[in-house]
């Protein structure tokens, strides 16, 4: 028998819960405030968020949303007038120190009302400062866990995610990348179940990721200047996510929750006219980094 | 002899230099640094841009700009294929003092090689702290250069104001609003020079309504909590402009001078979580004024 919604529901669910009590360990400080929300047209989330020592702002998001599929979405998907039901989980953890980075990952499930389905998801990381070793580091443990299921899903999905997470006004990309996939539909080399078993080991690889990066630099010593650098960098995801990040228009556009949508935003925020970095410093390192097609595995 | 795209650009460049002239001396202590920029498909501009001590960032833009138009535009615009010009001068200005509220200005000429032209332009406010007074005088001034012209200008241009500055995800309105127009082509009531009269009485009456609002909020005292306030109201005011704004969001398809485009963000922003307003707070009595149809012109 097939997975269906309910069990990915469910799962996704267990997923928010066993994030959410790792970060709180990890932060030893912040614990998560939980809003729930119900969506007027159909169904509801459990929206949290942590204040912390670690963690200055970061936020875990669950919802199972269902009703009629609006109109724009349903336009630009190429779909019939007709029902969906929609489930996942979102993550965006902005940290206080400025040489940790940023990370989200969002996993999700997709379906109408007849029959069409599919998972979406990814996982990628904006370092304020590039570490190459983390950045080889976090891209290996991204295709170990693709390569369990498919030798192409790691190249195919590190160049999507190159090409979804950059700023074009800008012309560079929000970070070092990650992993981006969209309409995991079956095939004759995937049926749902693995795709779906896919989609869960990239919920899962989260928090050892994320603990790894943070036991790498979550202590590390940073002056005024770093902390300058950091609301900088804060103001490009800014950009990107309100600008280019397509879940964050939908959501808007679709009266989707606001507070749920741009729990993403970070905390602090700075725009400097015309901002130069200085040649030869870390700043200068992480700006001509963040392009695409870096090969990240193979740095040396 | 009509009014000529020669004067109408030679006109917005005195406009720029007399408005940022009069800006440093308010400052007191800031100038403007000017970046001239070339467009590769043809023209460019000169950016302004003030660090002061009372303008913590302000932006004033000419620009004059022609080639093809991109297809993105002239198919929003429902024109054929064709070339443009286009020249104008955009303000922004970022008040240190929170009590001292944003000010937005544009006026613009637009034509294309087939004899089609219009003006289009507004100007805006949005007070960190809504003053009934200020915002009283600001529309009585508005209203007095409208009615100079038409007296059907300033309702229709006020309610154009209410729709266009309005941040459809939480809403309420940008700010108290102020007028907005586009299109304005000839018409049997009014001559291309009509048209351009009142565009250059919009423009001149932009420093006469600053200096008034400066000499009545620029000085007065603030502590740590307005200057939070202050963050969170530029977030705000970012989430407008990346989100919502036409003219952001055409710069930045359209390969624009993205600093040129994004000088209108504040220097410092901030999103805290659900952020909530205490009862009876200067800050509330703001929050519940930001909505449409206010009818400032007869506060009481």
């Amino acid at each position: 028998m097939q997975v269906n919604k309910e069990q990915i529901t469910q799962w996704f669910q267990g997923l928010q819960d066993r994030i959410c009590a790792s970060l709180e360990t990890l932060d030893g400080e912040g614990t998560f405030r939980e809003d729930q929300w119900q969506r007027p047209q159909g169904g509801g989330g459990r929206s949290r968020v942590i204040l912390g020592k670690h963690i200055e702002k970061g936020g875990v998001n669950w919802s199972a949303v269902h009703g009629p599929l609006p109109e724009k979405i349903s336009q630009s998907l190429g779909l019939e007038k007709t029902d969906f039901f929609a489930t996942g989980v979102s993550i965006v953890l902005h940290p206080r120190n400025p040489h940790m980075p940023i990370i989200h990952m969002n996993v999700r499930y997709f379906e109408t009302g007849d029959d069409t389905w599919w998972f979406g998801g990814g996982i990628d990381l904006t370092p304020h400062y590039v570490v190459p070793e983390d950045a080889q580091f976090f891209h290996q443990s991204l295709k170990d866990v693709c390569d369990k299921h498919d030798e192409n899903y790691h190249p195919r999905f590190k160049k999507w995610a190159d090409d979804y997470f950059f700023i074009k006004h800008r012309k560079e990309t929000r970070g070092v990348g990650g992993i981006f996939f969209d309409q995991l539909k079956a095939t004759e080399e995937h049926t749902k179940e693995d795709r779906w078993k896919f989609v869960q080991d990239v919920g899962e690889s989260f928090i050892p990721i994320y603990l790894e990066l943070a036991a790498r630099n979550m202590s590390k010593d940073y002056q005024q200047p770093h902390l300058d650098w950091q609301r900088v960098r804060r103001g490009r995801y800014v950009e990107f996510n309100l600008v280019w990040d397509r879940g964050t228009k939908f959501g808007l556009d679709t009266d989707g929750r606001t507070e749920s949508i741009l729990m993403s935003m970070p905390p602090r925020a700075e725009w400097i006219y015309d901002h130069q970095v200085e040649p030869g410093s870390q700043e200068e390192f992480t700006q001509n980094n963040l392009h695409k097609d870096v090969d990240w595995l193979s740095y040396s």
